[in-house]
């Protein structure tokens, strides 16, 4: 077994213990991540550790370019991760720290903060340790087209009734426009009422009752899918095998021998 | 085949390439014309993009009176389309254009906008594509009475509560009325609480603990019930097959004579 | 057949046209009743019209007056009629017109509000045509008891959860007794969010977040329950035939002799 | 039968009249205490009965001082009462009273307030009488580890969500910080929609739109879990034995015997 291998069982497999406390470690070093991005953006917080938050940040950045670089030597085709949903979100988090370096002097702010917050775009690395694979995702899954229909539903509704909004209500009453009536709809539709935008005229009262009964009634249906796929789906197992030759991940916790390439799985 | 009966294949059906590509144009302009009449409605744009909308508006509306137009000529049976469904919803959308040539000088602004806007109901003639004959259709179809019999009781309630707030807090905190009071249960109960009227008193909030309480409770019904009807639906399948000689339209795809009339379907 | 037995038919069965009707013109009385009620607390509507709805208050209260007592007539046992729910109602509805009569001189205005508005409870005469004994009553029914333990959960939470927002945010924040804050966390809880009370410190967001969670995890639970009950329960018929005799009701459509008491139904 | 295996009959089981009768008095003082703590907070109630404040509390903490006495002589196993979780409520609920007259005079007014706000988690001691058993706790106890998965999506949704909003609205419309942006996004997604902060660019309110759907969409995932659960879970007996020997108590009302340590549970 040589290194790259070993490497390998760590970095992308969980059926070992250095590869369950490698997965542990970064989940870790993700959160730590997070709640920097978020501490960071408070003014008052930002301004007093200045020099921590910069100095934090260059350590968990240089520490996720080691593991981009590490998951690119360790497997035998480096652009199947690169091409990968992970692989772009590990660049895309990581590389824009690199960047703020290049563009800093001629940059707009606004441009640069918004590269920076890139970052949070780590907490998608955590998705992969949640059971991707389980009854839920299944049941969610096969709902998704009728959840469209609904919402497709959802959107004619809403246009319709922001239309009828905007004419009896108008912009005197905060219906500047029909999307702006539109928006106020499915804050009343989705039960969210903000209450930036309210009707005042009776009529439109009259027509914002039959919008949030409308609402009230509608949401049975999404629940109502959601909750017959699910009592009629059925459990998956999980797995962590990955094949150090071809890549394919596929394999039960107990397999041998990749089931695409046979490739020895477990060696000693 | 005549001119007219390719014609009916193509406007009235999808199971040819011609057809499908038709539908596929129509949905195009119908989503253009949409995002118009929203743009338009924001004054901002309106004013600086005032003659692209005028133009764009009559370019829209004479498609739409082309192929009002072609589907009259393409059937035996215009009054059945004139006076279907969708035959309304393409006349009421088109019409209001060329009526307000003739009323513009003469009559309220107010008319005016409002009879313009009845453009907005050609996003209508969507729900022809979006498989009105699915399982979800069937579910809620079979679950209307008791969503009726719930809805019911939700307004019984709310007439009821509306009255006993309308005598507690009264007109000084804002339950002027008790159509007014009503519109405030609603909006509690459905959970969506605008905010614009809420209950000063301690009495008053004590109620409306129960009135959300309960308005937590009941959304179940519904949805128990849509969730039920769904989980004992069967699937529907969908067709796209029309006759050309008698309008008829419950035929499978590869039907090759219609049903009805004994007209063959799939002419070469 | 006596007058009384005729009479009976007609008031307390619906399986006659005479019977349909006289329910029909009810149900539209006790509509108009209503919306007189409604506009009437309208205070512009209220003095525009204060000859028409007094005279049509007078109309409509004699009405029933007459109903009431054609209803104690008809039946051999009028005292289980007085004292039921709908017997109750009733008098409830009808009686305090004729009290204002009396006390107009020497009375609180609020208290002779209150009394006249105890008209708005005519609407729960509704409830009796609204099929009390279908599948969604039965479900509803059997859910209950497990619905009034996922509320008592519910109180529990919004005392802890109301008692440390009291603590957290603190009178200066609108939090200004343990009630109030109950009060809040229920708003937040059931999801209607009000927005007249809303954390401001960061503490205080923070625990909000976590109750807007809970809440959206736990109305789950109830919907989960009538679902499953509603999904498990039978339909149950309907029915519209009383006995003159005895005044038991629960005969299907086509009986002809009591099951209670052996007198005939369906007499010519 | 000795007075300790008496008083733990009447304390510890609710299989005998006096047993229940000592759990109903129980649950009137703890709501009695449970109002008074609510009450005691409206401070214009508070000044104008400091007095009976004052007394009733140090009535009802004797009082739950003596039971917990009581609890600890009458049972065998002190210890595994007084480290269970409602021995540590007991007493978490009765010690503060007796603190804050130790540190009353060198203490900030807040620790105090905290302290004798403990006296709310009494509420607790009565989950004990709700049928923990029951069906619905054995559905709810088998969706929660779904349960979690889907509220971990919805904080992954919520941190993303949270700061593209920053970006897009920005400090100037009260999306001052990253953690407040994912504050708004939970009270969005929740349907909950305060209205303290609110979208105000058309970017901004596009993308609130898109919350709301999703929010309104996913509620269905965990109603349709729950739902299933309960479907498929079965009823579960409650019981009231209780050993006096060992503490063991899961054993049916009519049981003769500790299935533990085989000790007589029903003496005569």
């Amino acid at each position: 077994m040589t290194w790259r291998e070993k490497l390998h069982e760590v970095i992308y497999e969980a059926d070992t213990p250095a590869g369950k406390r490698f997965d542990i470690i970064l989940i870790i070093v993700i959160i730590f991540s997070l709640i920097l991005v978020s501490l960071d953006s408070v003014s008052s917080i930002h301004d007093s550790y200045i020099d921590f938050f910069y100095i934090s940040e260059w350590i968990v950045t240089i520490l996720f370019t080691i593991e981009y670089i590490l998951r690119i030597i360790c497997t035998k085709k480096p652009f199947k991760y690169i091409f990968s949903f992970y692989g772009i979100v590990d660049l895309l988090s990581t590389l824009p720290l690199y960047l703020s370096l290049l563009i800093v002097g001629n940059s707009p702010l606004m441009t640069l903060r918004a590269l920076r917050l890139l970052r949070v775009f780590r907490i998608l690395k955590i998705t992969k340790y949640i059971g991707a694979g389980n009854r839920l995702a299944v049941a969610i899954r096969s709902s998704l087209p009728k959840i469209f229909v609904f919402l497709y539903s959802v959107i004619i509704i809403s246009f319709i009734v922001g239309t009828i909004m905007y004419l009896v209500e108008g912009p005197e009453h905060g219906f500047t426009s029909i999307p702006r009536s539109i928006y106020w709809t499915i804050v009343t539709l989705t039960t969210v009422g903000f209450g930036d935008i309210h009707p005042v005229t009776p009529l439109g009262q009259l027509i914002a009752t039959f919008v949030m009964i409308l609402g009230y009634g509608i949401i049975a249906v999404p629940t109502g899918i959601v909750g017959a796929e699910y009592a009629t789906s059925k459990p998956v197992k999980d797995n962590t095998q990955s094949c150090f030759n071809c890549g394919e991940d596929n394999h039960p916790d107990k397999a041998k021998v990749c089931h695409q390439c046979g490739y020895s799985l477990n060696k000693e």
